[in-house]
């Protein structure tokens, strides 16, 4: 068992970008941290809905009717099979909650997808 | 569906102590804050993982072999079948994320524990 834990140190300490890490799993639902900027691609998760809360930073996820701005300590949840693409103008740190199939590119395989091995990589 | 929203200012708008109120959910699972001030009760949730994270504030939470010091920004992931008490020597936020099914206060019911009806109310 770990012991106390910061989402927004591990997340800064990150070098890759668009590289979900998992910090901590919550039964059938992994707790991750990115390092975003730039975009990632317009997908969706047929099964899956998909939180983001933003540890540092600002992030826009495009909808396809609407964009959510979300600034630091601000978070939204992308329901299940709808459509979404996060946009960072700038870098930010990012918390995610999701199932633990969940792909994070959902139904797109781009070269930003990382596997699940890569995912746990110990950080 | 809803748009942005900042756990921290919802968990600092609560009125009441240690009633966590469903603030979203990701599947099977709650996002849930709470104000906090005091201590709860020993107790454990024999199938489900729950994770703490700390938004403003200070929280100990009391393991039976030692315990855990979580400032503001930090999470502890308490697992399944450990009994644990979380203390709040001054009046803390939290956000915690626990499967639908987890009875805030365990096995144990005591005056502070709430009803789902209760921690479903709009906030």
């Amino acid at each position: 068992m770990s012991s106390a834990i910061s989402p927004k140190k591990i997340a800064q300490s990150l070098q890759e970008l668009w590289s979900p890490r998992v910090i901590g799993e919550v039964d059938d639902v992994f707790i991750k941290v990115a390092k975003l900027h730039g975009t990632l691609a317009w997908h969706s998760h047929d099964d899956e809905d998909e939180l983001f809360l933003v540890l540092e930073g600002h992030l826009r996820i495009e909808l396809e009717d609407r964009s959510i701005e979300l600034d630091e300590g601000e978070m939204f949840i992308v329901p299940k099979g709808v459509r979404h693409n996060p946009v960072a103008e700038q870098e930010c740190q990012v918390m995610l909650i999701e199932r633990k199939s969940t792909r994070h590119t959902g139904e797109v395989t781009t070269e930003k997808t990382r596997s699940l091995e890569e995912q746990l990589r110990p950080v």
